[in-house]
């Protein structure tokens, strides 16, 4: 009950290291929001520290719920360190626009990020490390864990997944043009901002694919 | 003499933390790939340890040869922790395609990525300053400092940026198809590549811009 209620349109609580030390008003804590962000993106950027040194990977993950998902093979530095739990940083950023002021100082990057703090656990539940995995595929192309053949015992064998709850997460947004100073308003350097989105091209079919092999559905709205 | 021979084509030197634990084949130390790799972006991820745990957040870098800058507040966290030096990790990843394979198993992403370990300082060096600040904001849209208003004292006073140099350097890459298995070949799922590579949209001038401020060369390439 209690988790029902959290998932409605509320908002994470901020700590102490969720409340940025500067620009707090692009800072956010609002639930749909942070979930958005990150049903957006696919790849993340983890932190771990190993021997007092920062480590920061690019990785897929995958959203279900209130939980997210990575994955490495059993042999993968997380996947070792996670017993009995890593404590982890899972960074998701989007790149929304080049922000070009007549100033250097206020260039700038419209983007969206969010930033999850948090212990990884290790996924040992067959259950949840089924789901887990389908939420990998369909994070990157939703629907796609229906229409490919599920992990056989040898591949599961060979796949560490690690849960991370979200419950110390913050967003952070950047929108609109620059900020000029007053002053700067009659420089003669163009000023606005340059928009950046993704672009998906015509998907390029495997060589051995069969000619009567079409191209789903799911895959045409990329 | 060193610094110039280094620099000629060469490798960087591979150290056990820049060997990864799986998919070895894909790890590469060459100068000129890691260099390529760092040119094409201009957002990092940067993780560094506070209180024992890892932070990771995105942030603009700029390169001049074999130096890393970043930039950010004086009283942003990794700015204030930078004295005497601070362990940090730095990620850059381009995403350049879906790779969608017969099982869930085989699914991956066609990517580009750098690791940078080392520690950053601190530039107090006002010369060093103006390199980097000229850097980071080149590093975004090539020759925009020279069209821009310099920093101003003011403005260099609120800005801390920190050096990294590449020396523990590794770049991975992933390229192809999907890697099915010879037994899922005649499996009805689509099985490819779909491309990914970043869009620039038409810019946006800033409502304040004037009529006879025409958009630069420099920006007509993006």
């Amino acid at each position: 009950m209690s988790e029902t209620l959290a998932q409605s349109g509320t908002a994470y609580e901020p700590t102490e290291r969720t409340v940025p030390s500067r620009n707090r008003s692009r800072a956010s804590y609002d639930r749909d929001l942070v979930h958005s962000i990150l049903d957006e993106a696919y790849v993340c950027h983890l932190g771990f520290v190993r021997d007092g040194a920062p480590i920061v990977l690019p990785t897929l993950y995958g959203r279900v719920g209130e939980r997210l998902y990575v994955h490495g093979s059993t042999g993968s530095r997380p996947a070792r360190m996670a017993d009995p739990g890593l404590p982890v940083c899972l960074t998701v950023t989007h790149v929304d626009g080049l922000v070009l002021a007549r100033s250097a100082f206020h260039h700038s990057i419209n983007y969206r990020s969010v930033v999850v703090h948090g212990t990884a656990h290790q996924v040992t539940d067959p259950d949840e490390l089924r789901e887990a995995l389908d939420a990998l595929v369909d994070q990157v192309v939703p629907g796609r864990s229906y229409d490919s053949r599920p992990a056989n015992a040898k591949e599961l064998a060979a796949t560490a997944v690690l849960r991370l709850d979200l419950a110390e997460v913050s967003a952070k947004v950047r929108t609109g043009g620059p900020n000029d100073e007053p002053q700067d308003l009659d420089l003669p350097h163009w000023s606005g901002v340059v928009p950046v989105a993704t672009r998906y091209g015509t998907p390029i079919p495997a060589e051995t694919l069969a000619a009567d092999v079409a191209l789903p559905d799911y895959m045409t709205v990329l």
